[in-house]
This record gives structure tokens, sequence and C-alpha cells, in this order.
């Protein structure tokens, strides 16, 4: 693991999310850029001292030379957005599989590049858009792609946050909101970046349509602050259907409501990240259906994302436990040369990730921008 | 009453709206533009026959004609949009007061007209956009008013159906649908006329702002209908606010979604037409709170709105009465020469009026250019 | 109307109901046992001062002598449970129809004597039960008659309330809680009384089912007070099904929250009183579907008493109207000679009123007895 | 681990329970009293074959001869009742920890050694009542603990599911059902001993009072089961509260809908186990209140139990991980001879599990019997 020291977050996360299953295990890291910090961290994690190194670069030459079956299988990447580019190169450039935090990096150049020696190494690569592992985010796909709700007219996706609504970054102890709204940490985005891409990418896989062109009004709503902290914009898909994504850290009160609802001709479907296990289809001549995890004669791609029975809550941990699991499911077939189960291929790649910040810049660049609709 | 005969929706609302609070009784109507249709009517709503007629000409020309406290005291027009206009202007240059249904008329000249109208002969005009008459409306833009949320950054105003997402107008059993979709009855919008305007007349009646610019994508989903049936529109509010609006009439499975979240720097209010009776409160530094009709110490406005005790469910009848009752009490003031409080001098004017066809006429034209905003 | 002046709540109820749907006009009153107070009530409800009496004595009598046609058509009694039994037994003897609020009255003794003089003259008497009202819980009964949910296994009814979680009534201006817990006005029972036999009514209104036995724990929480002011009832139905009953208004935070669940072989039904326009059905084989009032292919029942389309919320004044408009149409069809449509012949009846009686003086003894059963 | 091979439910929880913290390491188990089946799950599980055993027993024996460090820390039970108290009493009595599902074990002498045993050995015991590992269950505790909430006067603890509607026993694929259908494996209670203890812990561990006296109506609705499928009871607390506890598995529709109101002079708190998240508060004179997991100023004891931000959803496998990742604390700090924080000293006892065993005896006593209340 490169970052997710004390005091992260989303390394936290990583690590709760990747052991989950039994399929993964920390064996080591190189936890801060803080050689001190990175050693305190990894006798939190009960790792051996010789396993946790001083930086990313020392792990991972000396894992390399570690005999296989002794060494990583592969880079968990959780560090800000800034130091995502680097490791992932050296540690493809060097054989190891990776899994890397969203955004991909931290500007279109690194994406390109990182797609390019993705392809070139032939190396798995996994990028956590985690709220696509939750098992009605697939129930919600497959019924699309099926056809059950017809040929789609609107999607409206909204990320609403509100804890930005004031200048918290300025605080000591606010290491998360500091790197987010830092233009030389976080890139040209921040709300667009941080959470505006995660609201594009859920709207492309359950839809399985691509945005073709957008329209943006971008905000900085906090005096001083450097990059935005709202957004909203409307959306034109590939098919002719319309659309509304918007996104905001100001929005005060409210948690982490990413949220979507998509109309086809035939149904609407409806999916709330913060009461994940329902899904809402309107159909259009009969009652509305409530469908919920693990309950009923769901499709099998949401029922194998699916641990424990219907009733027994699935959270975040779990959503993002599966974007792992899978991960792991197709390294462990690589290392032993077997194959997996289709519907277990299934988690974010690294062009998905290209496509997330080829997002964020468009959506950078539609908001500056006196013409209406910018081609993506 | 003109219009609201046998077979109309909006007509049955006007009537049992006018008279549930006691204030109002149904004296005479000119029902159809069948003189036949009108008189089975009238029969039906137990009125003697020689005050049921054949046009609202004849309504008006012969009521007049009775002594004052015999003839009627105002007009309610419930016809299509394009019998708004002649009706009203025939009332109000008679003497009578008018309640009129929404939009206010056919096109913009008419709307200018009849402002004109009302201002020259002094008397009152009420528009029924009904949404604003809910007791939680009410809180809402007292809480807006009183600053009890901080200073308005974000606005998002829905208003979904899914009723015309096929092409229901063709058949003979759907006149709703027919004259709402037909450019010579309804105008020169088809959702964004029928709904879009309450949507913003609602946000702007509880914000108290004013759209200052906008920028929409007005769609027609359904094949070989001749008026939008779905809109996507960014808002800037006069303060600087953002803000969206959307309304749609192909929204599968979408009954009358009107909703609507106002994003202040120190709360987020959120409230649902169809459950109306509660609003929700998001603070930046406390736990959310749910308001509710009629339940603890709630603003004065909207305590006198509010007809029966918490829990006791009030609904869009109720709120449609309110209208009519604040509006009876300002004519029986007039006809006595009394004073009302002000608490009661509350519903939606003949400028509100105009203000919503100009919204429907920028929505329109912002929606055909390739211009990113469009002042208001 | 006797009762309903100044200063009451469940009087303006009776009478925005009555009017609702035109079919209903007020035209006399003995709106209080204080003359000028009725008088004043009166000229609150625009009546002409010779049909404001001072007694309903003096109103029965008077009106009595009124040519037919002019007289009143029926009496609405809206007293405190005490003056409920005097004024139906002197309507009906004087050949007037009755509207009556429940309870029925203020012991078992009335209670049979109004079911034997109903009888006798044959007169039509409505009790206003006013939850069976909802188009929802129609739905929910037809629902169950036809077999939909199969076998009856389970009830739960709930009516919590939280506004005497304190000893309010001894506020001068809390007239309302002041004879509801004082038994010399409201019998021998409080909560059970006032609000336990609403549950009791709509569990088998919508079951069909009666209840058999019944084992109760009743309470009186707050001190001094003479009534019960929550009960916990367990029950047993004629057809083997369990259930559960709880009424209670020292339940803190709670307005009026009357619910029931229900569960048969096939499927379960829910229902809340604050959220009327929705039924939960929750099958046994597919997804839970959620039934709206207004919406897609309800049953005819359901339908009959739905005023506007979907998604435009009725409350619990149209439910009350409904009892009201069924009243209505019974009443004119005697009077016209006429027949009714019997899916109007749908209101609480007398016998339904013993019935309450008799399950409250039934659920205090059970609340006294160390027996378990108490057969009903 | 005991149990929990192939094809078990609970066995997959404990492991991803036990693993999510990174405290944990799965390091043998005798997975099946089918060697083979042991053998293949701890294939699954990535286990080294000598450390997989054929039976409990020489799991004990064989672990306890390992030096210190290598041998296993304590022992995980998780198969049906009837299979607890046996590998419980040889684990404590060969000095190793336990963590056992619950209900404690088959019958009350059972119950009565484990908590004899335990107290004699000294040793750390758990029983996995997960439900009150959420943390808006601990916020609720100390909610009531401070008096936030006043004095409570009332209870209503509900469990209902409906997978037991039908005799799904009798299918071959049905293992859950079927031990818990079978008395000989399950004890002499069905959904009073799997799910209506877990409403009784609940109930207790939040209110801290003791049921004090019930009333129970134990049904068996499924033609040809063994055991209840179905009971209702009326409970009185030591302190004067009354309450209702039912509990189903034939409620039709039902997932796992564990779910607790309890009513003070103050407040009410209304908690529901399939939305963990929020917790609602209804102030007896103010607003209600939403809390909701890791937001704003909860008590320390919600916050300890919370990994991640608010709106982050965490599931049933977060709470069961907290009784998992308190108990490992306590026994790292029993073999580092250090303290506990006493916020993580918080985990169902042998004791707890004596109650619930209790709370089963007495409810199937009091089902049968014609008495009303029966001393706890």
């Amino acid at each position: 693991m490169v970052g997710g020291g004390r005091g992260a977050f989303i390394g936290a996360v990583h690590r709760m999310a990747a052991v989950l299953d039994g399929q993964i295990e920390l064996v080591c890291g190189a936890f801060s850029s803080d050689p001190e910090k990175s050693k305190l961290s990894g006798e939190d994690f009960f790792l051996p001292s010789n396993r946790v190194y001083d930086s990313y670069e020392e792990m991972i030459k000396t894992e390399k030379q570690l005999p296989l079956g002794e060494r990583m299988d592969f880079v968990s990447i959780v560090t800000p957005n800034h130091v995502h580019y680097a490791p992932a190169k050296m540690a493809l450039e060097n054989g190891f599989h990776v899994v890397c935090d969203k955004p991909l990096c931290f500007n279109m150049e690194e994406a390109y590049e990182l797609e390019r020696i993705v392809a070139e190494t032939g190396l798995i690569f996994a990028l956590t858009h985690n709220y696509t592992g939750y098992p009605m985010v697939k129930q919600a796909r497959v019924m699309v792609k099926n056809g059950d709700i017809g040929t789609i007219r609107k999607v409206i996706v909204e990320y609403p946050q509100g804890w930005l609504a004031t200048k918290v970054e300025d605080a000591a102890d606010q290491k998360q909101a500091a790197w987010r709204t830092d233009p030389t940490r976080s890139g040209i985005a921040g709300a667009m970046g941080d959470i505006g891409t995660h609201a594009e990418n859920l709207a492309e896989y359950i839809t399985g349509l691509k945005i073709s062109e957008m329209c943006a009004d971008i905000s900085t709503f906090v005096e001083g602050r450097l990059l935005d902290d709202d957004g909203n914009v409307l959306l034109r898909f590939e098919n002719g259907a319309k659309g509304i994504l918007h996104a905001s850290q100001i929005s005060v009160g409210e948690e982490n409501n990413l949220n979507i609802r998509i109309y086809g001709t035939k149904a609407g479907l409806q999916w709330f990240q913060q009461e994940p296990n329902t899904l809402y289809v309107k159909w259009i001549d009969r009652p509305m259906e409530i469908l919920r995890t693990g309950v009923g004669n769901l499709y099998n791609e949401s029922k194998a994302h699916t641990r424990i029975p219907g009733g027994h809550p699935e959270g975040y941990l779990e959503a993002f436990a599966s974007i792992y699991r899978n991960f792991a499911f197709c390294v462990r077939a690589r290392l032993e040369g077997t194959s997996v189960d289709p519907i277990f291929m299934d988690f974010p790649s690294v062009s998905d990730g290209v496509r997330g910040m080829n997002f964020i810049y468009k959506v950078i660049e539609s908001g500056k921008s006196a013409q209406k609709w910018l081609n993506v």
C-alpha cells in the first residue's frame, strides 16, 4: 500500500475493503511520505518492520527482489491525486498489478500515459470508483442492458455534500479538506474532480451510455477557495437522452448523497447511495416496485455482489470490497493461469479513469465557456 | 365559474377548494362552450337553471344586472389557456374580481394587457399557483425571509410527471392531454407552461429571489408531439445563487412530484409536494429537523394556513382552498370596507402571472438558442 | 349541527367535510350549550339568525315544523361523548337522519338503545370513524376480501399520539384535553375510547374479521389523570389470526400515527394514516409494490373515493368528506325514492358504533382482569 | 472457528466481521462435523492443512499444545444451538477465550453451567447479539442513560421476518430453515429463540431496564412445524414501563425488520435495523431530529463504533465487526497485560446469554399458561 498512514481516511477504507472477503492480506506498505509516520502506521497494522518502507520507491524496488509468492502481489495507491501517477507507473513498470484511488491522476497527460503503460504491460489495473460496487447498482445496470426500462430518455445524477460549506480547509486538523481544495495536490478541479467524477462514472456505468455534450455552470461559493465547490451541468448522451449532473460540497446538511434517476420509455429507476440496498422501479403500466439487496429474483450480477441475506444491510465498505474481491479474483487467475467467471470481471479500469479525467477537464472548460454546448 | 363542466379536471378542484372554508358559494356558471353541457353541469351542482348560462359573455352581462348582494361577487376562470384572457378582461371591465387558473393566459401581449386592466380597475385578481398555498411552503418562505437559513447559494426545483410519456393525447378520452399538447390552446409551451411555471413560481415564492439568467435544454421526446414534454434549465438568481429547474411529463412513473431544495449558508430546506406536511431542515451545525404541519412552534404564516391538528394530513385541496379563502377575505373586506389581516393578503397576483408568462417565453427562447445564458 | 361552535375542533372538521363535495349545505345549528356562543358561531357560518338555536331540543322541534325541502335533512352531532345519545335519540324519534361523531355514546346502555331506535325508525345513521374513508383503506379492504393476500394470520394496528404526555388538561385553554380525560364526559375510557376504538374499527373494517378474544394491559401514566392514557392489547380473531393493538396518548413526539399491518399467507399490507395515499404491498413471491391513491389499476371501491389525480395528495378532510358524501347519497336516494350505487353504501353504521362501545368496555375490563383471555 | 463450513450462513458473517478491522486473523478451524467438508472449507480460507481439524475436540487439543503466540488466541463457535455448549465448555476449560453465536446454548442447564465456567476460569466470553453493535444503538443507549429522553414509559420492539411463511424447511437446500425449526437442534423455541431473543436483548441493552413480567401469545402458523413461528408479548419493565415485543417469521414480505421505539417523558426514540444509520428523536418540545451515524456531535460511544464519515453507510457486518473488535481489544490487553479503554469493554457477555435463555424459557412458558402475567 502506498499512503494511508495515520490520519488518512481512504487508506483505512481500502484496508478494510481489501481484507473483508478473505482474499487479500496486507503484507507491506509505504504509508506516508514521512518515514517515521510510515513506520508507526506499519506497527498499527501488525506488519513486520522489514515490510514497512520509507517510500514507495523503496517498497517497489525491495519487494520486487523477494521471491514470487512471498512478495506483494499488487500495489494499492491511496494517496492524494498528485501522488497517483508516479507510484502507479513505477509499480506497473516493475510488474505489479495496481489498485488506484480515483480520480486516476493529476492531469490528462498522466492519464493518457498511464493508459498506455497499462496496455503495454498487460497488467491488471483497478480504479476505485467504489459506488458501482453496490448490488443494486449492478441490478440497475443489467436492467438497463436487458431493455427492462426501454430506451433511456432522461438521466439525473446528483452528488451533494455540505462539508465544505465554510472554509474548513484553513483548520489545522482538516487534512482531507486541505488537499482537496489545493490545486497543487488536487488538480484543476475541486468538487467536480472529487465527487463529480463519481457521478459521471455512475451514470455511464448504469446506463451504458456515453455523455456526448455538456453545458456547465461551475462555481466557487466559499470566498478565498481556489477550486470549484459546486457545479450544475446539463448533459446530452450519445443516444439522444438528456440529463442533469450536479455535484456540490456546499449543500449544507447533505452528507454524501450520491443518487441517480434514470427514465426510460418503460420504467424509471431511482437509487440513493445513502440507502443503497433499495432500488425503486417506477413502471409505466404497473405499480412501483421496491427491489432490495438479496431479496427475491434479482439478476445474477447483483447476487454475485451480495454477501448476506436480505434485510441485513450491506454498506459502503462492502461495495468497496467488491471491487477488491473482483480484482483479487482476476489477479489470482492470472497468477494461477486459470480463468475468471466473467461476472467478476467487473471493476473500473484505467480507461474509466481516463474518461473520468476527461470529464473533469471538459466540465471545467465548459464552466468557463460562453458557448452553450461542449462536445465531450 | 367559467368552464369546469362535466369531464373537466381543474374545475372540480376549484369548486371543492372554493367551498371548503365556508366563505364562498357557487352561485352561477357558464360551465362549457357547449350550452347543453353547461346546463347539465349546472344541474350537477344544484344551481337554479336561470343562473346557468350558455356563455361567459351572457353570464357576465346578466349577472351584472342583478342587484348587489344577489349577483356573483367574482368570476373563476378554469378553462384552457387560450380562454383565459377574454373572460378575465370582460369580467374585470364589468367590475368583477377574478380568480384565474394558471398560466395567466396564452401569450405575452395578453399578459401585459391583463396586468394593465387589473391596475386600471383596481380589482382583485388571484392566479391559482396553488402549490404556494401549502402550510410548509409558507413556513419555508418565512424561514428564508427571516434569515434562518442564511444567504441562499443553491436552489434545485423539480417537477417530474410521467403521464405524457406516450402519445396519450391521441386517445378520445384524453381531453386533459389533448389541449395541453396543442399549441392553439396551450400556447408556445407544453410541459414548461403547464408545470415548469409552477416550479418557477414556487422557487421565487419561497426564496424571495428573482431568476436573472437561464440556460435551457428543451425537448420533445414523444414523436409527433408539437410542444415540449421535458426541459432542463440552469438558473442564476439575482443574488448570485445558482440553480437547476427541471420539469418533465415523460419521466415514467412519476406522479406529480414537484419538489424543491434550497441551500443557504446556515441550512438547507427540502419539501416534496407529494408529502406536503413535512419540511426537512438540514442545519449546518446541528441535526436535521423535521418540521410538520400543525406541530410545534411554526411561524404564524404557516399556522394561519393550517386547518387541523398535526398528524391529520392536509392535502392538495386544502392548499388550493387557502388561495380561495385568502382571496375571499380580501373581496369581503373590499365589499364591506374593512381591512384584512396582512397574513391573508397572500395569493399569487396578476404580476406573478406576467412573470410566469415571461418565464415560459424565455425558457423556450433559451432552449432554441446557441447562446449559453439568456437574461430574464 | 349540534355542537361545533367557536373553539371546537371536530365541529369544524365536520363542516368542511360535509360541504366539500357540493352535496350538503349547513342550514342550521345549535352550536353550543351556551346560547350566546351558539349565536356568534352561527354568524361565523353566515347562517340566518332564525336558524341558529339555543339548544338541540329547540332546533329539532323547530326544524321539524318547517316544510319538507326547507327544513334540515339530517342532524350532525359533534359534541363530547356524553352529549351524543340524547340529541341522536331525539333527532331519530323526530324523523331526522343522523351523523354522529365517535365513539357512539357514553355507555353500553345508550349504545344498545340507539341501535334499537335506528332499527325501529329505519332512518340512516352514520358514525364518523373517518379513517375508513381513505382511498387506500378501501383498496386494502377489497384486496383482503378478494383473497389477494391470502388467509390473514397476523394484524398489528397502532395508534400512538403524544399530546397527553403531560397533564395538559389542567390548562384553561385545553378544552379538547379536558373533556377527553374527564370520566363524566368521556365515559369509562380515555385513550382507548378516543383512539383505541378507531384502531379496532380500522382493523375490523379492512380485514373483515371480528376480534374474538383480547388480553389488555391498560395504563395511566400521567399522575392524577382519571382515565387511561395508554393501552397494549393482544388480539385473537375469529379465524385464528393473532394480533396486537396499541393506542397511546403519552407516546412523546407522535402526532396522530394510526397505522396498520396485515400479514396474510400471500402478502402483507401496510398503511400509515399520516401518509395516507400510499399502500405497501409486500408479496411473498415478488417485489414489494407501492400502490398510490389515484394511480393505475386500483379497485373501483378505491377509485370511487378518490377526487383528484395521483400525486395530488388527498388528506384527512377528504377521507372524512367521503363518509358525508356517501351518507348524503343515501339520504338523497331515500328522499327521492331512488337507489344508490352499492359502492357508496359504505360508511360506519350504528352497529359499528355498538361494536366500538363493546370494544371499549371489554378492553377496560380485560385491563383490570388477572385472567389472560377475555371473550369479546 | 468451530462450524461455518461451506453452505453455512453465520460462519461467513463471523469471518468477515472478525477480519474487518485488521485485529483478528483466522488461523485454524474445525469447520464441519464432516471432516472432508472441514478440509475443503479450510482450503477456501487459504489455511494450511495442518490447522484444519476434523473436530473441535481435535482442534482444541492440538492448538493447546502449540506454543503461545502461535496457537489460536480464542475460539469462535458458529454452529447450531445444540453444538454451542460442548465446544464452549471445552475451549474454556482448556484456557481459550470464546466468541459464541446466540442464543447461548440449548437449554437452561447448559446456560447456567457455562456462566459458572466463565466465572471460574475468568476467561473472556462474547455472545454475538450483533445488533447492539450499531453506532446508533450505542447512541440511543447513552441518550437513555444520560436522561436525555426522561423516564421511560413505553417500549415497542419488533422483529418481523417472512422467510418461514411456508414450510421451506422441507426443501433439501434449506439447511438454515431446517435446524431452526427442529427442536432437537434449536431447543424449545423457534422464532422466539432465533430472533425474539435479539429483540429482548436490544430492548434491555438500550433502555438499561430489565423485563420484570410478560404475557405471551405464541403461535405456530405453518402446519406441521414443530416450533413457534410467531409470538406477541406484553411486557412490563422493572421501573413500571410497559411494552410490547413481537417477533415473527411468518410476516410475509418482511426481511429482517428488527426495530424499536422507546418513549420517555421527554422524547421518543426510533431505530430500524434495516436503515441502521438513522436514529429518530421525537422531542416533546421541539421538532423531531434525525441523528445519523458519523454526523455531528454524537456521543463518544457512538463515534467509537463508527469507521467512516457520515453518509457512507455502515451495515450489518460493521456492527458485527464491532463486537469482534472490542472482544479482540480485551483479549489483546489480557495477553499483553495492558488495560482497555472502557468504551470498548462493550459486547454481550455470558450473563446476557443466560438472560436470553431465560427469556426464551419464560416466553414459551407464558405462551402455554392461562395466567396473565408471568414473573421473569
